[in-house]
């Protein structure tokens, strides 16, 4: 069960995040969650008038600097995001003055960040402020803000400063020496270049202002260059600020000032720049685009993690990747690991190949530092980098320093010992090959790295002549927890699979393209004996497995160390690591990630050995328990997620999927602030196409097995496979897979997971049990059922959807059914701002249109009917009268009354709670305890029955029995979960009740 | 003989430094010897314009903040220096434009730091620029800066920008966060804090501009606070910008921003302020100065040191010490070692004794430091930090980090071996004690640090039973290219010391304030078992010591070690340590640093065991030459320069001496870019007093035993001492040496380095033929004597002296003989800079001035007679007339031929080289090569008459014998050195120079 509450104030439509309050506590993971980037940079979600503490943020993909320990850091990038309102001589700043509204919008669609306020100065003016920009897609040198200024209340002086910040930092170290700046016709520009590795960079700045007769005035404090203006603002009017901006580096171009200079002077207005990002994003989307239906997170926070990786993702370089951490955080220092390979390149290598691409021909291009490693290290071939940044040279820092004056500082092994990278890489290259049959770029590419980092495992290896085997000695794992082992199953088995298949490269060359095959054993030094050394190797490598009972030990020894049961940890808030420290958990068996099982993974697809159901079931059983899953790595949750749902554990791998999903958006590990998970987020992706679709990867093409999860009742996707798009279109229950286009797939049997109540319910209840208390009572006590309202008895969806639709049409703005989407569960104020799109309008009439619509809601109410009324309400409202159970009804509607009369069910009810009684609303218990005691009964003796989280949650404040309507992750924390009422019986829900308190006594 | 030319445009007048030419190559190392300072904060000498890679730096005392691998490091703070001039568009830069005219000027009498331009902008405007600040030492939080406009050639717009640069950088890091900023009525502030150490600091300044009509403008770029102003300049007519600086941190003051405020809102004019700052100067230096006669660049460079320490040393806070690299550079990061204690103290204790208690209060501040050191080691008591900050805890670096991929990192011993600072800090305690007989702190203070860090040897020897002697293992002595020795001599004896000073301090203490006595005891946990422990360790801890020989072994096995022979390494430009490397050295008798010589030397003062003339005799002989005194540590130089004195090695110890003087205005270290070598510059002041001055402390007071260098006239100081001061005013030759005031010294008789022909003429010798070639002839063979004319034959300094003040009369400019000190060796621009003062002139009327000048010196010329031949030149060339050698003059002069004739000589001379003989002026060879000509005869046929250092290089260089009339610090690089030509014959002189010349044969 993933952690809740850290993003309370979020709200996710279909395509856009809401933030729906400000919260300083949150400041910095927020920054991360609101990136934006279009695959030559990525921004920060920082705040154009700052904040204390910020920590903004530019970063450019390849744009790396020396620094001490690490080496060498992705780094922090001129600012360019600076725009400081002043209002009558009060600077717009959130830590000062009264926020009166606020809200945070990011649009995946097109990559938009929106912001809209209303801000009182410490002064007392009031001024509504809306910011927006993005990072163009279709330019990539091309980045936009724009700013609307209408003051609500007073006509005043308002100075506007739009500024470069030549000071960024990397944790307090600016990356940056001046080199010049100044003023053009355009703009201001600055221009910078890095301190060691010397890369020049120039961004400029021009802007536009309309709505007001105002004059700019250029200041050029060193490294600082500012356009600014002051007017006299008029209340509600509104005022637009435009700030374009461009930027270069000596990367692409060899006078970035000049680059700068002249794509600024060219550059058409915002809303045309705004239409050309859109229609780039579109046709990333039209590839890359997932669609769920039935679960309104996943739809969301799914997309969101596409968007992530989609951002980050080189799209015109491929002599750079994408980090851990991708362009978002400070985390690993913007360092590439085999994330990238292995978690990230997936989602590309089957919606955007030419990324893919792009992300492999990086490592080729590294192959000098990765020899360089080798050499070091006394081995031959290419040793690839741990952490890898621009040249391929090693870049794990040594050490991880105390800052305690007396401390320990800690050795960090991964550089010497965490070898599986040199096969994952070639894996990766290897299954880019199969699903692209791209043999001219694998001659050319591919293959060099494949054979070169073979030669590497050559010279590796030890030949063992007691046990007449070779040996891998010394090494970390995939599981990071053991730091110094030795026949690491995973290792040796990706080395043996990749020796493998770089005999199967050789001949292949050898036998298409005989001149390079020349070229490249001249080059690496590669012969017939090599390939025989491989050869044996292959044969003869050591891999500690059971062949009765398929038991694979993750290394020497394993199953000798002491063992531990994680549950004698819970609750716990922090890794086993961090726990039992660096030293004993070497002793220990818990892992950190995946070892045996991630080898199983990466396997299945083809079915290699070791993988087979049996196998995975019974490594499951061992390794699962064992794995620090929690606070591990964030590497583990969605490959678990994937395995489990092979192994028919829907409700587990739901869990697990949820827990990668949302690691970014809830913050569930507490470190969202670094940086986007990315390789969580490339494991998103995974876990969806290949464990929910269930996709396999046939001769034929892809074909789909699905194992939706509870509540998913579509699942739509595309994948590319050799030269040819693949569409699938997945529904729950209904047995029906699409197959691709031009393609004959049968009709594709409906996998596990469906929701049925028999099978449901022992898993809801466990996990349920595992979390919140049971009321001090037998379920058999139970007096009276407290119903929610409003998607629980009756549907007012519709309601609202004419509500607006009569609202927009009288103000002439488009509106339908599909706008009304990204309506659903979005706060009245916010669904306004998202019909009112870009149109000025003054916060009174914001207010106006907010109470108009409302007015037009309330008159529908009055034409409901019991017609109105959700299937299965009225039968199970009639079975508890009859059972005696006493019916209330909970609901935060000042409506309510109207819609209980309206629904013809007044005379079934016997009490009512509503908007009117009480003053906390859920998730405090108020609401209900009212309504128990307006039925004269006890909390205990009381079900209530809720679609909404925060309802479940009062319910269970209240100590009351909760039955949640909808998916897991949104009501999973009752005690009962039901898709909705239709069908349910009182003798049903008694049952599952019993037997949650059954469980716990 | 010290390193020449790397400062070839500084002139050192009496109390004033002048470059006359600016060199980007140079930058850094000029930003640090151009600091200044007020005892505060330093601020390095760099432009108020900035420069490329400028290291601008201010740093305030205490005010520290974490940093990786190096834990803490002296903050840079907020740069109060930047004020922009834009001259018709152009920004004013030395990198760009032409530098027309230059000079900057160090005031050490007042801590001035003047710079004076004359630049033509890329468009073709020229204007003079002249800069003045200083850092007020009468109010420490008061800085000030003037700049003068005076356009030359045109009339146009100027605008000047005065900014406060929130974005200093410690190596690229920022180590503020921005609180807030703003303006006030008076100007503009900035408030900033640390980001981990929080302290809060505020800086505020204002401008005030006359000489035109100007409006102020404020801009508010985040952290870059800037008034600015633009005006019509207008030729020949000068502007002047005032900029006065307010600082405060949260050290000294609750709230930094209404303290800085608050202050420059009741700031007096730069005029007032500036006068204020110079009584504080008369003050300190009426204390603290040193007047040396003979030798002129050590009169100003003794000044140049003593300066450098008095602006870094707290004179209003006993929390914080002087850093190894006081306030003036990044190096060592602000830490604090033994360095203060040992070599800069001394200083203070003696001519400021109010901040010598600050800086040893300081450590008593630091003892919970202290104690968690020794806490962490397993010890008891306090074990002082190798290197400290603020709290006194350990901050050593462990590592010297690899920047290399896979270089290996070194590890740093210091923080765990290097402990003889726990009894270096007691020494200075003791002395401190004894120089003021401050009871009072001593018992409040002073006794606790003693016997705290006692405590700690109590528990860090061990008692050897097989030697019956306590042992100190593992350690690192003063000389730090050995890193793991046991019982190294210094180490033991000076704890032995301690020990033996503990006992007494722990019975004074008894006896004079029991009830202090007591309270300490539970406090330290002090007993009368603690005290016996250490009697018995003063008797039996192990010293190696030979008492036949009393040769001591530096620590056990040194002996054994492999010798080298140093001169085999020759020439090198880095220390033994790079060359051998940090692990091989550890082999060799090469030391770093004097180790038992530096024992001897602290032992010296009270004749302590183990110093005796023997012994400094017998263990010089076999240290000095297997010690690195070159590259190997700065604070070798001076003590061995002290030593040698004793051991009547005059040359030698003058140039140690020099070579410590020198070691950063000639930057022979090459490293006085990070910073001044503090404990050189305190290590010169101990030179002077305790070396050349001779001074001993007796039960009397301070008696002195002069050996004064060569060439050296007068030396004169003063002491305090017991709470007196004790005038010396000591005389080369006339053994007269004044009391101290009040107290009856008898004459002091002279000692050794008087400067006669038959004394001086060997070691002259000596030095000359280790550098020089000798011409290739017998000195016999000598034909001819070439001349300089002024110093030599004759003295212009009073004609240039009645010309100056003719010229100041003229112009109402006051002007004395006294004023006239400040001109020797200085430029006729620098001379005529030196008397305007502030008074601003445009360009033409300096040119005006410097012809009018020259037109009144021609004139005086000609009132010249034979009068004015200095003593023994005519004597001399009668003497060589009547031998048969030829004379000719050699000078660069264009009035020589005049001045032959009104002195009288025309007919003693057979030919004339002139200022219109040649191109090239000395030192090239040309000039004499042309007189030789003239004469007749070969070059190795003839010697030069020189008083200057490049006419000395110019005969070298020509081939010819060089006499060098002056002292061995100008003229030292010629064959034969003399005083003067009084009493000289041809004799002797023949005599000198066959000596030389059968030296090399």
């Amino acid at each position: 069960m993933y952690t809740k509450g850290r993003s309370r104030h979020f709200i996710y439509t279909d395509w856009i995040l809401i933030e729906t309050q400000f919260d300083p506590e949150q400041l910095h993971s927020k920054e991360t969650v609101f990136t934006i980037g279009n695959g030559y940079l990525g921004t920060r979600g920082c705040f154009e008038e700052g904040y204390p503490h910020a920590l903004p943020a530019t970063f450019i993909h390849g744009v790396y600097d020396d620094v001490p320990v690490v080496y060498t850091e992705l780094v922090n990038c001129p600012d360019w995001l600076p725009l400081i309102v002043i209002v009558n001589g009060d600077r717009f700043r959130l830590d000062q003055g009264e926020i009166l509204r606020y809200d945070r919008q990011l649009d995946l669609r097109q990559g938009l960040l929106g912001r809209s306020l209303r801000w009182r100065s410490p002064s007392g003016n009031t001024i509504d402020i809306g910011f927006e920009r993005f990072a163009s897609l279709a330019d990539p040198h091309v980045l936009a803000l724009r700013c609307h200024l209408t003051p609500v209340d007073f006509d005043g002086l308002i100075e506007v400063q739009a500024s470069i910040n030549g000071y960024p930092e990397n944790q307090g170290f600016n990356h940056w020496e001046g080199l010049d700046q100044g003023k053009t016709d355009q703009g201001i520009w600055l221009q910078r270049r890095t301190r060691s590795s010397r890369i020049e960079l120039c961004v400029a700045a021009k802007v536009t202002i309309s709505g007001t007769e105002a004059s700019l005035q250029v200041s050029t404090a060193p490294g600082y260059p500012t356009l600014s203006t002051t007017f006299l603002g008029k209340a509600q009017q509104t005022v637009t600020v435009e700030k374009l901006v461009t930027v270069f580096t000596s990367r692409e171009v060899e006078t970035p000032v000049l680059a700068a200079q002249e794509k600024l002077a060219h550059l058409p207005d915002y809303a045309t720049l705004l239409k050309a990002n859109e229609q780039a994003w579109d046709e990333v989307w039209q590839q890359s685009d997932i669609l769920i239906e039935g679960d309104s997170t996943a739809t969301f926070a799914v997309r969101y993690n596409l968007f992530q990786l989609l951002i980050a993702a080189p799209r015109h370089d491929d002599r750079v990747s994408i980090p851990a951490k991708t362009l978002s955080g400070f985390g690993y220092r913007g360092h590439i690991f085999w994330d990238t390979e292995i978690f990230m390149l997936p989602m590309f290598l089957f919606t955007q190949p030419a990324i893919a691409c792009n992300l492999l021909s990086y490592r080729w291009h590294t192959l000098p530092g990765a020899q360089r490693k080798a050499a070091h290290y006394g081995y031959k071939g290419a040793m690839f980098a741990w952490e890898s940044a621009v040249t391929g040279d090693e870049v794990t820092p040594r050490w991880a320093l105390e800052s305690n004056f007396y401390g320990e500082d800690v050795r960090i092994w991964c550089r010497d010992r965490e070898i599986h990278i040199n096969a994952d890489i070639p894996y990766a290259i290897w299954n880019y090959w199969q699903a692209t049959g791209d043999d001219d770029w694998m001659q050319k590419v591919g293959a060099e790295v494949i054979l070169d980092a073979a030669i590497f495992w050559g010279s590796r290896v030890e030949f063992n002549p007691e046990r007449e085997r070779y040996e891998i000695r010394g090494v970390i794992g995939a599981d990071e927890y053991h730091e110094l082992v030795h026949n690491n199953a995973f290792t040796n088995r990706m080395a043996q699979w990749h020796l493998e298949k770089a005999i199967a490269v050789y001949d292949w060359l050898t036998d298409k393209f005989p001149e390079r095959a020349t070229e490249l054993e001249q080059k690496l030094k590669l012969t017939s004996q090599e390939r025989s050394h491989w050869q044996d190797i292959v044969a003869k490598i050591l891999f500690l497995y059971d062949p009765s009972t398929e038991l694979i030990e993750q290394f020497e020894g394993f199953f000798q160390s002491e063992d531990i049961d994680l549950a004698d940890y819970e609750p716990r808030d922090r890794s086993m690591q961090a726990i039992l420290g660096v030293d004993r958990i070497n002793k220990y068996q818990v892992i950190k990630q995946p070892d045996i099982l991630m080898l199983l993974y990466l396997m299945r697809e083809s079915a290699d050995f070791p993988y087979s159901e049996k196998a995975l079931q019974t490594n499951w059983d061992y390794y699962a328990p064992r794995t620090d899953i929690t606070y591990g790595s964030s590497l583990g949750p969605a490959v678990h997620a994937i395995l489990a749902s092979d192994l028919s554990k829907s409700i587990e791998a739901y869990e697990l999927f949820i827990r990668a999903l949302m690691v970014d958006l809830e913050d569930n590990r507490g470190n969202t602030s670094d940086g986007i998970h990315g390789a969580s987020a490339g494991g998103i992706w995974q876990a969806v196409i290949f464990g929910f679709g269930g996709i396999q990867l046939t001769e034929n093409g892809p074909v789909a097995n699905p194992h939706l999860p509870p509540g998913w009742t579509r699942l739509k996707f595309k994948l590319h496979w050799r030269g040819k798009w693949h569409d699938f279109d997945l529904h729950q229950g209904l047995g029906i897979g699409h197959g691709a286009l031009g393609m004959g797939h049968g009709e594709l049997g409906m996998g596990h997971g469906e929701l049925g109540m028999g099978h449901g319910e022992k898993d809801t209840t466990e996990i349920t049990n595992a979390q919140f208390p049971i009321p001090n009572s037998q379920s058999s006590n139970i007096q009276g059922f407290i119903f929610d309202l409003d998607g629980v008895l009756t549907d007012t969806a519709e309601l609202h959807y004419l509500g607006w639709k009569k609202l927009a049409d009288e103000e002439g703005i488009p509106f339908d059914r599909e706008a009304n989407e990204a309506l659903r569960g979005v706060s009245r104020r916010a669904s306004l701002m998202l019909i009112l799109g870009d149109r000025p309008y003054a916060e009174a009439q914001i207010q106006e249109m907010m109470e108009r619509k409302n007015r037009y809601y309330v008159e529908l109410i009055q034409n409901m009917t019991p017609q109105d009324l959700l299937p299965g309400a009225i039968a199970l409202l009639d079975e508890l009268r009859q059972a005696g159970i006493k019916i209330g009804i909970g609901s935060a509607s000042k409506n309510a009354q109207t819609v209980i009369e309206r629904l013809g069910i007044a005379d079934k009810i016997d009490a009512i709670a509503d908007g009117y009684s009480v003053q906390e609303p859920k998730p405090a218990p108020d609401l209900f305890l009212y309504a128990a005691k307006q039925l004269g009964i006890e909390p205990e003796q009381s079900v209530v029955v809720e679609d909404a989280a925060a309802g479940v949650e009062a319910a269970l404040a209240a100590g009351m029995w909760a039955v949640g309507l909808g998916p897991v992750e949104r009501v999973g924390a009752a005690h009962v979960v039901l898709p909705s009422l239709e069908g349910i019986t009182w003798a049903d829900l008694r049952e599952q009740l019993s037997h949650v308190s059954r469980q716990k006594r």
